[in-house]
């Protein structure tokens, strides 16, 4: 096998977002054990203008599918960012990872200098596929998935870098 | 250009290793504007039994080095673990960004199957190149990166994702 768009993208962020989902579980069962709302940590943030909890799952979520679907050349699928209860976050991840098993390899390998245009506040930026995965979505993805751990860890959870990894 | 390991590793670890360097900048501007001891961010947690800023920083440095040299087959070159200020922080980067430039891009492509093997606490354990790269050395170097970032910003410094992604 080697190395290919689609092996640097779609398995990678379904591997990460399976681990957020699994660390997000062991933070509910740590809420339910100590008997602290939920909510506690899920609007927790380690800065007061950093993003809250639920939001770095969101920008995961929407990291993940927004750039797999943007080098398959498909419409990003639109996922509301309504969720305030773990439950709601854990089918947020899940209905990314869904989308993302349904793309296919040779729908992105080869994708290494397609155009991606992204609508950002000062307006549209572009770039090719390849610096777009590497230089901008798995910077970002591995940004919101850490800082979801941080916070996590901040407020006590037991988790640990085998959690993050997914083992090794 | 098509994707290759050694587009997916060396390249990616000097520009994060770059920007990782311009935010504890910042952060020295940051302690010397606001009068606070520089080893209050140095040694800074964000949970007691995570590791302080300073070691976060050795340890990116070391999954760089350590990967780029595995997957090249060279020695890795070792880096005592000595630093304790900015200025100092600074160097150890700087020496990992100069090996880095020096591995040439024919060194590291065609490794993605290649065995490296490496030291844990539990033993020895062998990985095949490609997921080596993809799902240790990236999530594990972007986790100490983004802790980095999260250290700073918990404490105060003012930095922004553009920081962190080094523009787009």
């Amino acid at each position: 096998m080697t190395i290919s768009m689609y092996q640097a993208s779609v398995p990678v962020f379904i591997r990460q977002l399976t681990n957020l989902a699994a660390i997000l579980k062991k933070a509910e069962e740590h809420a339910e054990a100590k008997k602290i709302d939920p909510s506690v940590f899920i609007n927790a943030r380690l800065a007061p203008d950093m993003y809250a909890l639920a939001r770095q799952v969101q920008i995961a979520s929407d990291g993940a599918k927004g750039c797999a679907a943007r080098l398959a050349g498909i419409e990003v699928p639109s996922h509301p960012d309504t969720e305030t209860t773990f439950a709601e976050l854990q089918a947020r991840i899940a209905k990314t990872v869904d989308f993302l098993k349904g793309i296919k390899p040779d729908q992105i390998d080869g994708s290494e200098e397609r155009t991606v245009t992204l609508k950002m506040r000062n307006g549209d930026v572009s770039f090719r596929g390849q610096p777009y995965l590497l230089n901008f979505v798995l910077p970002n993805l591995y940004f919101h998935y850490t800082t979801v751990y941080a916070i996590l860890r901040h407020n006590g959870v037991e988790i640990g870098k085998m959690d993050y990894l997914g083992g090794i």
